[in-house]
């Protein structure tokens, strides 16, 4: 039992407040927002991003981030990736050197092609970041569903900490050294998961996103380990497990937003409609811009960009994949 | 435009045939059952296992194997797994030298061991075997929406004639000298199909199904390249892509079965409700076996074949499943 906070109160960051509620840990969840703290403290259900999700009475809710962060074995930043370093920033006052932080979010910015663990070192250099990531949609997690992540930490011993205060009969950890490989992993997928919402609102089937979803590996892979992740990171958890889960699950934000792009509204009409950040859409151009840097071919990823900024149609796109030139699936060549 | 034959009228043998037609091929169905090539004939539609798609008139259906098999520039073997050795036996009296077979059929024979083209080659041992896999429901096939496979072949030269016989704007077709590693992901991913729907069954969500798929994959890959196969090819259409639009379609037997199993059913009651061949029961032992002769751990596929052949509670193999050691998920190590 020990006290630990989560920093942000969307979906994610409930849920986990919930799972270390539920593993003894005394819990203390911060939002910027006042309303929403009133209301996970009044109501003890977050009915609009968690419905049914029971919040206990001993969970604690605060707008204040000294009391939320001092004194604390474990702090979770759970807030959506484009607000991560600048909550960083406000954090850092109440940091204590080697203060365990785990990231949760997912994303790459834009400007500094930095992932969240990057982000977060770069405006509290004295933390100890730790990752964790996985196939695990929060509604699931929430309602006690079996789950399994990964956590990634740059030492062992700080990785076998994190893993002990989540791990639980229906909520699995492993622990990986690659950081990097699954963050890179995490933010790609989101690409991917538009790309394969907008095929479903194309009308298209299972066939047509099962391969989308493996030609996305394949690309997140290629580019992950340019950039210096490990390739067997990317067909874990972290990689293959949470594309797959985000491609085909009714909870998945990016997926929503993709389909309704693809029956033809425009990405902002899609996000106003999906109302909850959606990250895809932010790492799309991260995506490109790391393909550039490290002379790497992401035909998807390329598509995805051109659906969301540059008004191609989704059914041209598709055409455009599917058309690309006969060729060997891998580069296994014949003996004869 | 050349004569063509597929061998097998189940839904598979003819969503093929109807590509086939699109793509300007001559082509002439075989079945075993004269009551099914009766009714294909005069109804030109399957009802009962291809609703909705048209059967031209030009497509020719017979029972008389000298007729369905002479003067072929490609025959199409589809029947279901148990039943293609002694199918290939039936065909071999027909069989030119050099004659290129398309293997389609996936599954593991449970006394040989043997693949469906291993098999079909000790039955014709003068004929070219290719196998054709992929994320390819014959549901969406026979409906022309896009559709990836991979077509694996001896030589490059086989494979590229194959390829061009089935290739069109929304049938993508890649080539690779990897028949076995094929073979190998196309037959085990119905085990790790009959475990995803196992999980649906007991009601578990899409976490703890993307967790299975993630941990199918590593297995079958595991095993794949013990037995022979290529590294690559399980990361690709015919493994991991196929595994994917298996574990998830609403079209999949073998989750079907599955999840019957997973709500109480028996697997010859959930065999019954399904009514189709499910693979994945002949295909579970032979994984174990194989698992057994190259000493590979398959924990999954263990834990099916203890729900199916030992009476095992489903509930109880999940949570064994679940509660594994702490460990790394990959072999990779920490530098400090």
């Amino acid at each position: 039992m020990a006290d630990v906070s989560v920093i942000g109160a969307g979906s994610w960051g409930v849920a986990l407040a919930v799972l270390l509620h539920s593993n003894h840990h005394h819990v203390t969840v911060w939002s910027i927002d006042p309303d929403e703290i009133e209301l996970l403290d009044k109501k003890r259900e977050y009915p609009a991003k968690l419905p049914g999700v029971f919040l206990p009475d001993e969970m604690q809710f605060t707008t204040d981030m000294k009391e939320a962060l001092t004194d604390k074995a474990l702090i979770v930043l759970a807030v959506p990736s484009p607000y991560v370093r600048s909550t960083a920033a406000k954090m850092k006052p109440y940091i204590n050197d080697g203060q365990i932080i785990v990231s949760v979010a997912k994303g790459i910015e834009e400007e500094t092609l930095c992932t969240m663990s990057q982000a977060i070192l770069q405006e509290i250099p004295s933390a100890d970041v730790a990752v964790m990531s996985g196939p695990s949609h929060a509604e699931e997690v929430g309602r006690g569903l079996p789950t399994t992540v990964v956590v990634g930490a740059d030492t062992k011993k700080t990785a076998e900490y994190v893993r002990d205060f989540f791990m639980n009969t229906v909520f699995r950890v492993y622990i990986t050294p690659d950081k990097l490989g699954m963050e890179l992993g995490g933010s790609l997928k989101n690409v991917i998961a538009l790309a394969a919402g907008i095929s479903d609102g194309l009308g298209c089937g299972d066939n047509a996103k099962a391969a989308l979803i493996t030609r996305g590996i394949v690309e997140i892979t290629r580019l992950g380990i340019a950039v210096g992740g490990r390739m067997e990171t990317f067909g874990g958890l972290s990689g293959i497990g949470d594309l797959i889960v985000t491609c085909s699950s009714r909870h998945s934000r990016n997926r929503k937003a993709g389909m309704l792009i693809g029956k033809g509204y425009s990405m902002q009409e899609a996000m106003d409609e999906v109302q909850m950040v959606v990250e895809g859409v932010y790492s799309a151009k991260a995506a490109k811009a790391l393909a550039d840097k490290y002379h790497v071919q992401m035909p998807i990823v390329e598509e995805v960009n051109k659906v969301l900024f540059e008004n191609k149609e989704p059914s041209e796109s598709l055409k455009d994949l599917m058309h690309r030139d006969k060729q060997m699936e891998l580069a296994v060549p014949w003996d004869n």
